[in-house]
């Protein structure tokens, strides 16, 4: 009577056994797992399995009840210490697929992993290694759709296309990684941190310990008094200023690539391509370097309210002075806006053309703000020799090039005559590859 | 043995057929369509589409392929530039349904839509516009639920029937918009930036230039240094106030069209539905101008501070002007807190009597003190008659009608009379209705 | 042909009969309940329902066609006042299970409860108390697992049996709260407000009217004048800075009894456990009161740079007055972060590794760096016998003995002989229980 024992009559859904009661043992189980198939967990002491701990529907009963019900795959989900316990089972264990879900504890790849450890107490056993990407934290909080790619290989070719199979159906988009050895590169995936903030953090964050020094020698040479503050307050809206320019660089970058091609249907070049995939990244880094260089200046005027005369706001015009403050406090509202938009919740409100409308459009005018920020600034300063000592021009001039290009590179591809044609190629038009026909002939 | 491919057989779900290979051609491919439904995608080179840019189980096939194997329904996920390539399968598309997916790329009503120019070129077909609000985009990332909606539009009312049985059986909603000239419009619908902001953006902030050039006049002509500054900070605060009001207004005014009918079983005016759907874009804006004035006004100081005064605060004795500060610090925090729950993210943890008690409790407390707020800045400005330049009252006193009005009129709903009504109205009563009475008799 | 159709059919999904047609009859609707199930909703005027208020496939009849007929479950949603319209139904309804999912308007647990007042109506009827704690509002914007919880209670074995599986097979969790009396606490679940915000505001939050009544005294009759914004800005970072070692006071506790315990398989005390789930709560109070600390802080120093001198700030060297400005805005942007990361759309993107990180890591560094900047703050003052007026140190130094306990018991619990043992408990190692077995011989 009841659906869900029909369809799994019906869709003769296979046993999944797991040896192993602890948090691993939840990797495979899917939310909806549990719908579609049956589940038998394995414990050591299966009476003091807490009820409630795992869904409706789970046999949960001992070590050697679950290898002797198991049909073909047995998933173990132990920490590797404890592999040793099952060496009682090796008998009942010939034959059958076995799928080490553990992680490593520390990155080695010279270390023999977890299952190659296994596969050497279970040599007549075919051991799988994989699911242990998907942690059970994330199944828990039903995570991003990125942590449903499950990481698989094998040196038996046949349980692995079991494995695959089986996980294509409990949910997971399974990745084939070939043989056993690369289990040392699957182990290590978890302990990745932030993997995506890996490039930005230290391909484009590398110039500022460059600029804080290059600032710390400018300062400690040309002023007699030297304070870290206004040196920190210097060096923050420069990285800021850079990284708000890398965001927006490789959307140009792409743009003339596909205007020299003629064509979309060639992949970018790799580097391009990650570069891309890192934008929000470098945008956010950005926009903590700038709300960290407003809270240094709102303290660093307080100070100098206070007494010390430090400051450079004085000696400008009032008018100038307004529209430098506007645009700061304006490009920063608008980083803030898009800091916002790039919240996971917020972002899938949007729809694709106000996503674009957001991204594109409020970023360029927070880049042109903070250009211009940085432009009021410093005007004074260009002109006066006093702001080269040592013939180096003053860092914020610097930060101010990549900007300036990128703004100029956005200008032109608004250009009608360039607009039209990429416009065009987004659509799918193809030049015609004349220098290729007259080739072939 | 699939259980998937079981019930695919069993349900006999129809063979989606898709021409295109493009982003288009994911529209109708809801995630979860390849459990139920076999799909068949076209291209113009089948061989170069890449594997895995679709979901296992799709057939990757030439254009011809098909609509030979098509049942009845085929959708075309081309740009309209290029259906001119599919008018050699004219003969095989005969009696077919073509359903248009694409959308207009400019906003003008009066030219032929993409689904009339496809009707012209196959006039022995059936021609159905749909499922190009739904993005591709959107699926991706999972989008919310508003999306799901499909509008759909036809002059052959049986496929419309058809593609309307079928867009609820792949997990939409459709809606049905009538004829075929209904095309233009929802081919603009993916082109409306941010439709819900229009109402609050256009009809609201209109008295933002009103009021900016009124201060302007005002500061011109009554003082000799002119700052732009000062004016955007007397502007900002103002805007943010009337806002915060209209945000609470629909809700008396609601309240009070309820008690006059007395029955809650009738429609609200179609301008108090809309404005009531708007609170929550009137109330961002309204914290986004108090965040600005808050930052405005810490930069002012500032300059203040460093030797130009030109401020008020030095006026007001020390106990009034904490009481400001401490009105105007806790009153944003408490518009941050109510910014903070309206992320979608954030309000879908909130049970609806928590929702209630963030967004009317604390919304009436953060109301409240940005009117006391306002208060305590002008108390001395009111009786001093150099505040009333040319017989004008301040900004900031007009600004605060409309903010007193609404207090009072929380006050009056909250009094007991009225609210024991009220609330017997909203479980359900309803005031005998006397007088139809009489005029049925 | 119809696939749904054809689940249903052969699953047989019971009926599901509902009385009333508000926003209550849409509690036990999840939406995916009309996939599986016949729904027949009864109202008092049929043909007054709005199409579209329910989704497809739902049947909207009079009240007596429903009851009619219904299997053996019947909704009753309605308003309590009600009920009695309900009487005339009273001989089709004898032997029917009535399942109540009226809400309590008032905490009162004296008084009798909506269910009790239906059971004594239809005596020959079994009433089951139920869903009400599931709102139509998180429903439909598809809220938190949490919300799927069911609280069921009767006084029926078999009536509540026949519930608890019905809600189970509608997709939501039971709970089993034993007889109808049950319903009196059931019914006021939806009034509580926050309930997980109950402990730290309540418990944390206590020493905050005492230190505050401490200081104003302290500051009445130390100076000569009075001031309340000062006053708040020494007690708000003083109590965040408490709540901040006290979200991470627990973990440690957490790690000594295991040490203590020798193994990870029992479970903590139970006031322990309510601490460890209400640390997020505890870390976004304390964010609160540093924010606006923070603003406090601007604020007053604008005040006192426009003329009045009450800082303390200029009395430091530069030097130590750079380190406590770095300390403290560092330490805010490190807490803003964890606020960020504790975003429920942000924390669902995090791995389990990241999430520690983020947690732990940055949150001791946010600790370590308040702790610091409070003892910059202070570090004149303790040698100074003015700080110490009637032989009472000063609040800042009160709060730093927290703070300071646990980053030495963090750094005792991350010394090497301590942090093996532990990483080994938690990997499943237990002591010998020695004593237990020589007492077993």
């Amino acid at each position: 009577k009841n659906l869900h024992q029909l369809l799994r009559k019906w869709g003769g859904g296979p046993l999944i056994s797991i040896i192993g009661s602890g948090d691993f043992s939840r990797v495979p189980l899917h939310p909806f797992a549990g719908l579609w198939f049956r589940v038998m967990v394995g414990s050591r002491n299966p009476t003091g399995v807490a009820v409630g701990s795992f869904p409706d529907g789970v046999e949960v009963v001992s070590h050697r009840e679950v290898v002797q019900a198991a049909e073909r795959v047995v998933f173990v989900a132990m920490f590797p210490e404890y592999y040793h316990t099952l060496v009682g089972l090796r008998e009942q264990l010939v034959g059958k697929v076995l799928v080490d879900v553990s992680n490593a504890t520390r990155m080695d790849l010279r270390r023999e992993s977890n299952a190659e450890k296994m596969a050497e107490l279970f040599p007549q056993s075919r051991v799988v290694k994989g699911f242990n990407v998907v942690s059970a934290w994330d199944l828990q909080t039903g995570a991003h759709d990125g942590s449903k790619q499950v990481l698989v290989c094998s040196d038996c070719p046949e349980s692995k296309a079991l494995v695959l199979d089986l996980t294509r159906r409990l949910g997971f988009s399974p990745v084939d990684l070939g043989g056993l050895c690369a289990s040392r590169e699957i182990e290590e995936v978890p302990l990745l941190l932030f993997p995506s903030w890996g490039g930005p953090a230290h391909g484009h964050l590398s110039p500022f310990p460059l600029l804080l020094s290059l600032l710390v020698s400018e300062e400690r040479f040309s002023s007699t008094n030297f304070h870290w503050c206004m040196v920190m307050n210097q060096t923050l809206p420069s990285i800021s200023l850079v990284l708000l320019a890398l965001v927006y660089l490789p959307g140009l970058l792409a743009a003339g690539v596909q205007l020299w091609r003629g064509t979309k249907y060639q992949r970018f070049p790799a580097w391009l391509d990650v570069w891309l995939c890192r934008r929000k990244e470098l945008g956010l880094l950005s926009f903590l370097c700038a709300l960290l260089h407003t809270v240094y200046s709102l303290c660093l005027a307080l100070r100098r309210a206070a007494g010390s005369t430090l400051g450079t706001i004085e000696h400008q015009s009032v008018w100038r002075s307004d529209l430098f403050l506007t645009c700061g406090i304006l490009g920063l509202g608008v980083l803030s806006l898009l800091a916002v938009s790039s919240l996971p919740s917020v972002g899938k409100m949007l729809s694709w053309r106000e996503f674009t409308f957001v991204q594109s459009g409020l970023g360029f005018t927070a880049l042109t703000l903070s250009t211009m920020h940085t432009l009021f600034f410093g005007w004074d300063l260009v002109f006066h020799p006093s702001a080269y000592p040592y013939y180096m021009p003053p860092v914020h001039m610097l930060a101010l090039v990549l900007p300036c290009l990128v703004l100029v590179g956005r200008v032109m591809v608004a250009l009608p005559c360039v607009s039209r044609r990429l416009t065009r190629i987004r659509r799918g038009w193809e030049r015609k590859p004349q220098t290729n026909k007259n080739l072939m002939e």
